[in-house]
């Protein structure tokens, strides 16, 4: 892997900066972690709030990862405003743990839709374990 | 459609106590509005801190819906336990409106894996616009 | 269910020609039996060489006539040329029987996506079985 | 990557066997040309007779491929019998070429449940193109 360049740390800026201004990702306690040109990472502290009755991180929350990490892959990526199309996601184990990380990577990028991958882990005592693996599409509105 | 049935009431009474037992889902603020063998809906009221950066309902809270109604749909229909596995959602139109109304009704039952539709609206001043459209499975783990 | 119109006839005509143009689709034998604005069914007498070891419709035959019938259906209620960007498919039983049935529905048909859906049936003896649903994206790709 | 050993010589004639035994795959001409547990890759040759009227390998045939090499990669993990739940496609460029070749990895396997993903490529003198990416779920049946 590159060290981040000044151009990356002004797109991760720039990405948190967005990421302030959704007020779910606010309430769930998301944050921007790494952010290239198609490569995003949220990290998601995990709290009492966000699981199911069975104390594992609620689906929901697992596929909100999913979804917002897709959508700042493929935002990465183009000069355009995107919004996502549709996005599948698997759930492979239980997410319990400290944190869910969700590392969504572009696999090709058209002029008019971006379809990107996304692998999420909970990360327990510094140990990750994937816990669903996403593929989605995402469109690209304006440029 | 049938008048429901004590059954129903019991099974309705039932499912709303696990919705209560899942911290994310009183977070969110979701309601169990009908709950059948084979059918559930969800309710959402929309907040401001449900929202996106453009003030539509975020995407992670649209899967959530869906996530969540495709397994109810699932687990009434069954005497098992049930966990979702996979599933997939289309958005269709920006969620801005009033309510999330997810509902989901089983397609196939079989004996260790359930498939389930979701269709996912949003109501404002008491029109309904469908905002997307999921399908899943959610499997039976013990029974 | 109305009356086919003439509009609905050469419709149907129009779209048999372009199946007749993909040879895929006549090596297989896949049929047109139903075509209308944002509807469409394809029949596919399954034969010995569609199968796979245990003698069922191959996945992949039931892929293809969810494909292609996920395609027609998009394509029926648009002026534009249209190519699908995406399906997802559930199987639920395995297709063992006289033919399959895909009959797709547009869900939502937007500016440059419809999202359609569609069950798949084998039938055997006149008796239909649902054996897979699908649930795609339909991207418009000029008009 | 490691050399094949006699096990994955042995593994890959019994994989062969079973394409053989499928009609289908026969008649499209599918070899399987890797396989490995967890690992599976899948060659198919375009002919005519494999296209779609525009001249890009039918969608249904590239849906093929996944299907099969994602089958086949989950098979390669387990002692069990496997077939596909169900499985998600993106296409990312039109399949023109020589021949498509399906790569499919095992992601999680479970007991009852492997998750895998697979790259679909299309090959022209030589020189390798994505034309699609697939996800999906195999349930093992019977151990």
């Amino acid at each position: 892997m590159n060290e981040p360049t000044s151009a990356d740390a002004a797109l991760l800026e720039r990405g948190r900066q967005v990421l302030a201004r959704q007020p779910f990702s606010v309430l769930v306690g998301a944050r921007l972690t790494r952010f290239e040109p198609g490569f995003a990472e949220l990290t998601l502290p995990l709290r009492d709030d966000l699981l199911q009755q069975h104390g594992f991180a609620h689906g929901g929350v697992v596929s909100y990862c999913a979804d917002n990490a897709l959508t700042y892959a493929a935002g990465g990526s183009t000069q355009g405003s995107v919004m996502t199309s549709e996005f599948k996601i698997n759930f492979v184990r239980p997410a319990v743990g400290d944190e869910l990380i969700a590392r969504a990577s572009v696999v090709h990028a058209g002029r008019s839709q971006i379809v990107v991958r996304c692998d999420i882990s909970v990360a327990k005592a510094g140990l990750e374990k994937l816990c669903a693996v996403a593929q989605g599409t995402v469109a690209v509105v304006s440029s």
